[in-house]
């Protein structure tokens, strides 16, 4: 039987760069010791306190269906953060919870584009992007960021595809660069939005995760706050990946339509999984910083390690948990140098290919083991291009 | 700003008949007592053993991403449980397990129909129905079921409306009216969906809670096994209703693209919650039936109150929590009846006018209140309903 074209075209065909990660899990599989510093998975579980927030919920019968758009405790919670962090009047009205980040982006594009709108993204992406806005019946617009501009995107190359788009996708901080938009390129951002009259949709999951400064969610912009759907999740901030649990926030109406939305294609997040979420928000920013100290200080090491060189070349590091390193003085593309790396010396990392045409010829590293390993990794990894730079390695 | 249209007109506008119960639950907030018999919610919680469950795995560190099509132990459960109870060869290529049933149906009809395509349900309807195939993109087309016929579809009913229709959505045993489809009722469907093409969506999320013979799964059915996909959850078969946990059994082909979509719409289900379900799934038979129990005991309620007088017509209860009952004998709609139990009575029960426009002049009742305040709600509805058939009661 037949399957719609979107869901058969909804990854764009061809190889999507992610065949590495795949092959280093098999390996893992079959029980060799590979260093994996490949997807933003934290090395430590859920903390067991909001675990035990999640179970008392559950034992204290919050076992039936939540209301659709979040418990009114959760969505009052998420709204006193994000006014907090970022000053712009925000209440439950504001907020609908979601199942994850990535529910969140999927319904973003479902309220802000008909189907076949131009819908903007920027390149490298976050690999379900594209996915994501097809599967909304978009069609995908790649806006280039290039490492030469330390991979910060130019409002002018926004604006010279925004003819015919509804919305512009943009993350910061960036998976998977790790750059930090700066005040600079986000006006520039907000004014190509207000002038083109288009929706922007801000990936905001490594909020906690700034390394230098505070982080800037453009809602706060001047005339942003009714034109900005912010994706957050408490995935990243909380290490609660696999609990599934993000947010919309953005204008009342748009959360209104959203939760109507959500009755349709999700009914709603489970209760004691709001329940922890609630706990775990509570704690404030103690346990973020927490959460994020360990990505801070692989950070420095990295930091560390990689001066006084030149063959591999870090992109500004200025937050989430990934480095983006830059190999081209080695002469290999990022999947050839990827693949053989994990080859060679069982170190996997994500071939910058695997994040669209942008960052080739570079790696993104997760931070996401014990200090010592991620130390030893990364010269491993420094030492390995400087024999492929200087000789015929491979 | 401007939201989409499908999302604005995501409910096709009007009144959905919903009011009532919205109500009922303002009256239940301001501290009334109200016997609530509206939503579909068991009234006992997910067993403390099915939370155990839960607590276990996630302190057992089943925190981090699961594998988005659902974990290889639950899927390969879920397969078992399905080839047991249908005799249908299934493996857990056939099985993707989702965020609950209502994610399932929209995925569902986000794999079988292009946008604009038509996708053919029943009226009566579960109240998302519509809307869940507009999100998807598709024009829902209704097709009667009607009350003398109790509520079974004519094949030839959907067979006139099945050109240019690329999938057909049932429900058996039926959210509203309580009916089980006949064999030959889903002969007929089979022989519709092989002869015009159609997928087939069969939503059977109570297929525990038949109260004679068996379910019959029209997967099973010569030919169907290859153009349908099976909705299932572990709400009403588990009482797990608030975990917002389900699944799709179809062919692998279409799994492995809706194992695609998901990754781009909700990345997943909790590992934790796929563990609980996993350990409730693995009880078998016993946990099923004793959730169930409490419905089948109150039916044989309802069947003994209601004999003997024929102003409220049971429509013949074969499954699922709900009774449907025909009052058009007291001269009053659906919405008129409700309206006035509740304001007399303080008893919610929904108008057939909530579930599309072929349950006029019905109520539906769910069973979920415990069995002696079931009784008495239900001899106040019946002498409620003699006085407006006999005099000027409203």
């Amino acid at each position: 039987m037949q399957i719609s074209k979107r869901l058969t075209g909804l990854t764009g065909g061809g190889s999507d760069g992610w065949g590495l990660f795949a092959k280093a899990r098999a390996m893992v599989a079959r029980g060799e010791a590979v260093t994996e510093l490949t997807i933003g998975e934290h090395d430590i579980g859920t903390d067991p306190e909001i675990l035990a927030a999640m179970d008392a919920s559950a034992r204290g019968g919050h076992t039936g269906y939540a209301a659709v758009p979040g418990t009114p405790a959760l969505r009052a919670e998420i709204a006193r953060r994000v006014a907090a962090r970022t000053g712009v009047p925000t209440g439950p009205e504001n907020v609908l919870v979601t199942p994850g980040g990535q529910a969140a982006l999927f319904a973003a594009h479902m309220a802000t584009c008909a189907p076949g709108d131009r819908a903007l993204f920027i390149d490298p992406y976050y690999a379900t992007y594209p996915g994501t806005l097809r599967g909304a019946g978009a069609e995908p617009v790649a806006v280039p960021a290039r490492s030469r501009d330390q991979f910060q995107p130019r409002p002018a190359e926004i604006d010279a595809r925004a003819e015919g788009a509804r919305s512009l996708l943009i993350n910061t901080p960036n998976n998977p660069t790790g750059v930090v938009y700066s005040p600079e390129t986000l006006a520039g951002i907000a004014e190509v939005c207000r002038a083109r009259d288009l929706w922007l949709v801000s990936d905001e999951v490594y909020d906690t995760q700034v390394w230098e400064g505070r982080h800037l969610s453009p809602r706060s912009l001047p005339g942003m706050a009714e034109r900005t759907l912010v994706i957050g999740s408490m995935s990243k901030s909380h290490a609660m990946t696999g609990s599934r649990i993000g947010w919309i926030v953005g204008p009342p109406d748009a959360i209104s339509h959203l939760a109507n939305l959500a009755t349709h294609t999700t009914y709603g997040v489970p209760g004691f999984i709001q329940d922890a979420a609630l706990h775990a928000l509570r704690q404030g920013t103690r346990l973020e910083e927490a959460i994020a100290a360990p990505f801070r200080r692989r950070r420095e090491i990295a930091l560390g390690l990689l001066a006084g060189q030149d063959i591999v070349r870090l992109i500004p590091a200025g937050g989430a948990m990934y480095l983006m390193l830059d190999i081209r003085a080695t002469g290999l593309s990022g999947e050839a140098f990827a693949e053989a790396l994990l080859e060679r010396h069982r170190i996997a990392v994500m071939p910058g290919e695997s994040f669209g045409t942008c960052a080739a010829g570079h790696l993104r590293v997760a931070m996401t083991v014990e200090d010592a390993a991620f130390a030893e990794a990364l010269s491993t990894l420094m030492e390995f291009a400087r024999e492929c730079a200087t000789c015929d390695a491979i």
